[in-house]
């Protein structure tokens, strides 16, 4: 176990958390990025609160996920690139939640506009391309990591 | 814009959002994979309160994605088959924060036990595996689509 020796501030699941680590934003950037949702009321659809969206919209722009543009009408919110990077979680989340929790069938298919197939994740070795298995992934201290807590995390994998 | 034909009830991301969509949820989750916490102790050093710790671990255990076990000693709590699914949920999340969250580079390198290589998702096409860029992927109605809304979907692509 690595204890307290891994603090979430050097962790950047965490840190994407503190952005994105709430139902409704996650959801909001899904409408924006796949039913082409701009406006207020276009995300009022989810059936969140009106007062809650509002802080949601409000959050993303802040966290730099969303921009506003304003114009003669309504506001429009849309993704900037930080934002559109969240594809993959919310595909990767969308996949979980179709093999667990989708009693219909998927509600939903990712696909390639170009040819129609269908779009999965895969966990690929970036050497050689080769796809690897959930349970050979391993966290292994990256630069970004502290160094007496990286040693720790090495001995965790040596032991 | 889809509007009101396309309730989250009937969408597998919203439908996994209300399982893991709070975040120390995921952290719990992320410390299980890969720093093999088990018990209590283990999952408070995320900084969490023990009270909300001990809500997260409950809630997990009665959405199955953790089994606790009980022995002589303090309950363990070990991820379940749908627990362990969550891993690409978990990389792609901190992917984008290394893209975005991480000024002092990335904390940790997902790794291949076997080879040493970095571990990354990548968005490939089913039919033939070729890379899929974020920008040509769209969503069209899958077997779980009650019909007026998978008509509508299929219409917002074809305009």
């Amino acid at each position: 176990m690595l204890g307290t020796t891994y603090p979430s501030a050097i962790c950047s699941a965490a840190r994407a958390l503190e952005v994105v680590g709430e139902r409704w934003t996650l959801l909001i950037v899904r409408k924006a990025l796949f039913a082409r949702a701009t406006r207020f009321k276009d995300f009022s659809t989810l059936g969140v609160s009106t007062n809650i969206l509002q802080k949601r919209l409000d959050s993303l722009v802040d966290h730099g996920v969303m921009k506003r543009v304003d114009g003669p009408g309504r506001p429009e919110y849309h993704l900037t690139d930080r934002g559109l990077d969240l594809l993959p979680v919310v595909i990767a989340l969308t996949a979980w939640g179709d093999r667990w929790a989708a009693p219909d069938g998927e509600p939903v298919h990712y696909t390639d506009r170009s040819d129609g197939g269908r779009v999965g994740l895969e966990l690929r070795c970036s050497n050689d391309g080769h796809v690897v298995a959930p349970a050979d992934v391993i966290a292994m201290p990256g630069p970004g990591m502290p160094s007496p807590i990286a040693e720790r995390l090495r001995a965790m994998h040596d032991e």
